[in-house]
């Protein structure tokens, strides 16, 4: 059978490819400081096997009429039921996902699995699925930590529709800088594809190696670099998405006033209106120079005026990445071993520490990429580094910042890692204006550790400041703790709930770029009030009225948080 | 009766206050100008008296019900079914739209009007409109050209619901250079009442004068300076918007993740949706330089590439403005009489055309804004100079940049002045993609010229280029000709309809921010796709089910087009 090429799944138990695992031998100090800070004692641990087999998963409901409809128009190679790929697109990667698979629950697998490879193949799965009643996810690269990919209507027949053979850079506009592009490519693809242009798209989210552009465009994604190049609701100039309805089309052009932004109602929709087919983008010449720097302050406030005044001085670096002090702790012992760049971070790292008179408890690291022509870049650097002198930043080359580079994707390996070792982890994020950063860094943080989980374990909580706007920034949380027998998922409820309460109660959003999902539902009727959800509602009830475009999302019942804790 | 200080209106007739007009000796070259190129042989034109009295228009159908249940909330300054309000808000100030008030018909005119004063208000009588069947439309400085505001459903009784007493900045946080903001303020005074914390909202459109907040969100408008400061959606933060179905608001934060972004359903809606009462906006400190540069090109084509180029070096300036060669040679008509400001553009304009060799009929005039610090201001104008050196551009200093300045709010009044001499001018305008640029204006610009008019008279037209984008900028037509008498509707349908099909058979868009209105309405769902507009449908039933926002809005019929030159 002649399948075409399509990237790799990630491991159906974890993150990132089969073959690809945290080694701790690669990050000496990591373990070390996750056992002193987690209050670990041992270092026994049963090593795990995932048994593929013994995973409890109901049978496929496929009605023969369904099956015929799809085969007249699908190769064989594009429909499967296989047990294995079932998993696979089982869930996304959030705590309750990985939690239920590894304890061998695989309830929200689809009954099968479709590859289109065409436009026409998805307009056919979609009205096959209208004909049949039976429900479409939309699935990319299956990397969402909200809880957006698992089926919520058990009772229907559900199909996840796998965008990742779509692929293709259709067209590149160089003069205009943009590219129309099929939605189910891959981050390295995708820029590879454009690099031959010479062109970028700036858009590196954590996720970066298993996410797709239609899954970005769903969720609203953020990039590492969106100083730089915006979110990716900025990016997109064009869309098509396949809905029960018929295509929804925009032309591309850079702004308009022809009513209601329709883009906007595709963008964030989350797999409940359509499929995302193909974007025009907005994209870049490749920057003539790139460098990460990495900073010591002494403190988070002065890291975070320090940032703010770049902003108000209109000399914003593509990526500023603020630790706190924990956060901070985490990155320096999350180092690669002894090379010589990492040797260099760590002492230039104590160095300061000890010349400068920090207090190791409150140093944070701030990492910092500078992109653009030459020219330009050197004139950043010089301002940048004057504004953060003023607020006690001290440079420490590039050298932590190529040790951020050369690990940046590998972060989400940890929770495996640490799930392996029965430690939960977890993260939460937002966005607030810059008069709030900081009260609402100091009430979340509080939150967190005040919130004295079952066996009377504080979490480990730290925060980075990145993403940052005229008006304000985002606050990425990432919290942490030792799990409690058969008390796991009330101990992830307790603390998720409150960072997602405090961020809520503090005037911020309950998501900067990771979704609403089934984790943040509870919270989106205060965020955007309940006429706001009503809105939302009726889009989906006039394009997809018999509700088979991922059902369950974006609506939350009068008892959300209820069900929250309920599910499991 | 004690009534609270409001805007004053427009003139019922035409644009601007009653007490402003355009004046043929303030302008002494414009008139020979228009004569020559529209050619025009009488200046014996008859004087006209605009006689309120002689309007037709019908009585007020308002039931007592109503009227009791309105005078429970509101003060009776409040409303007012008086024939002068009535008239002032029966129409924008589109070429339709002042055509019919001319020609003695105010058909359009609502049964009454009604100004809020507060968000109570405005859900209470958004709430009795809903309980009695009654049409609202809201108002704002009733500035829009494109056909927003005249009651579309003739059945129902309809409320103006006028915005201008919600103008009060009600926080600004300067920190986060956010503000929150009534929607009914004006330009000229919200500017004033930023000011006062030394910030600037940014936003200049051509109507800065007699538009309102809430209406530049609701047509999704574009300033000036959106080249540094973005367009109105790109500036909006939060906002509340009262609907039928209640109050729609969201939280001021930077960006988010939270599913559908429910601020772009509001932006853009029309009126169709409900009341936007307040926005919490993006706004920056007022800069410390700003200074209009003229330059001049040998021809439009270099000029382009001038433009685009300072795009692709990140060196934008706040505002560009080419001029075709028509467009040219009206701008320097246009100049101011013999003040030394003029006489120095004038005579270093024709230096250069002698001194250049540049041929007169194809040399362009290209508006410059520069803002920021005074370094930075110094810094882009080097910048920008020595690219536009590179396509030829010669500086004509900052004299053409103040006559500019001077006088850029007088443009719209030309058109009541032509009207007065049998001469019809209208605009439209679009944005494309760099690559389609001048593809797209030559063949507007041919389609427009061959459009030979009943008469057998060819319109004048011309462009200016503005509002430049990463991937595109703006393109703004503007076309007038002799009238045929009793063919001057055929006349304007004929123009404008060629204009708008070049766009949409073109690649662009319908409007870059003037809105749909009924002038565009018929291009619609080419621009977004039935599918686009079903979505749009949507929401409007799901918030409005008993439409009585704005009816008849945003939802092109099957035969739409017919509709559009039917209606006079």
């Amino acid at each position: 059978m002649n399948t075409p090429y399509q990237p790799a799944h990630m491991k159906w138990w974890g993150w990132g490819h089969e073959d690809v695992e945290f080694r701790s031998q690669a990050h000496p100090g990591f373990w070390p400081y996750a056992k002193r800070v987690l209050e670990i004692e041992t270092d026994d641990f049963p090593i795990r096997r995932w048994d593929l087999e013994t995973l409890q998963l109901p049978d496929p409901n496929i009605e023969d009429r369904l099956a015929a409809k799809l085969r007249s128009f699908l190769q064989p190679h594009q429909i499967t039921s296989d047990r294995k790929e079932r998993v696979l697109h089982a869930y996304g990667k959030g705590f309750r996902d990985l939690f239920r698979l590894r304890r061998g629950l695989a309830t929200g697998a689809p009954d099968l699995v479709i590859y289109p490879e065409s436009e026409r193949e998805i307009c056919l799965t979609v009205r096959t699925a209208a004909d049949c009643d039976v429900v479409v996810i939309p699935f990319g690269g299956g990397s969402n930590i909200a809880g957006c990919l698992e089926r919520m209507d058990s009772g229907r027949t559900t199909i996840s529709l796998d965008m990742r053979r779509m692929k293709r850079v259709l067209e590149v506009d160089t003069q205009s800088c943009s590219a129309r592009i099929e939605a189910g490519v891959f981050g390295p693809d995708l820029e590879q594809q454009l690099a031959a242009h010479g062109m970028t798209l700036g858009h590196f989210p954590d996720s970066f190696l298993h996410s797709t552009l239609g899954g970005w465009i769903a969720t609203r994604s953020a990039g590492m670099q969106s100083d730089r190049y915006g979110k990716i609701e900025d990016m997109v100039l064009a869309l098509r998405m396949i809905t029960p309805d018929g295509v929804l089309a925009t032309r591309a052009v850079p702004k308009s006033s022809n009513g209601i932004d329709v883009n906007h109602l595709c963008i964030g929709s989350e797999g409940t209106l359509g499929v995302i087919s193909e974007a025009t983008m907005r994209v870049h010449p490749r920057p003539e120079a790139r460098v990460v720097h990495g900073y010591l302050f002494p403190e988070f406030e002065g890291g975070v005026e320090a940032i703010h005044e770049c902003v108000l001085r209109e000399c914003a670096p593509a990526m500023v990445r603020l630790n706190d002090p924990d956060k901070t702790a985490l990155s320096l012992a999350f180092r690669p071993p002894s090379s010589r760049l990492s040797q260099a971070a760590g002492s230039i790292f104590k160095a300061y520490i000890r010349v400068k008179g920090f207090a190791q408890p409150k140093a944070c690291l701030m990492l910092t990429a500078f992109e653009g022509n030459n020219k330009s870049t050197a004139r950043q650097i010089r301002e940048v580094r004057s504004i953060y002198r003023r607020y006690g930043g001290v440079s420490m080359g590039s050298g932590a910042g190529r040790s951020f580079e050369a690990t940046k994707y590998d972060f989400p390996h940890i929770r495996d890692f640490l799930l392996d070792r029965n430690v939960t982890t977890d993260v939460s994020e937002t966005s607030t204006v810059w008069s709030n950063i900081l009260p609402l860094y100091g009430k979340t943080i509080s939150a967190l550790r005040s919130v004295t989980i079952e066996s009377g374990v504080q979490p480990w909580a730290g925060c980075h400041i990145s993403h940052t706007y005229q008006s304000g920034a985002s606050l990425y949380f990432t919290f942490g703790f030792r799990q409690q027998p058969e008390r796991e998922m009330e101990q992830y409820l307790c603390a998720k709930r409150a960072v997602q309460q405090s961020f809520i109660d503090n005037g911020a959003t309950l998501s900067h770029h990771h979704a609403v999902g089934t984790e943040h539902l509870p919270w989106l009727t205060a965020d955007i009030s309940p006429v706001g959800v009503r809105a939302v509602a009726a889009i989906k009830a006039g394009l997809d009225p018999a509700n088979i475009m991922n059902p369950g999302r974006l609506q939350p019942s009068p008892n959300a948080l209820e069900d929250w804790i309920r599910a499991r």
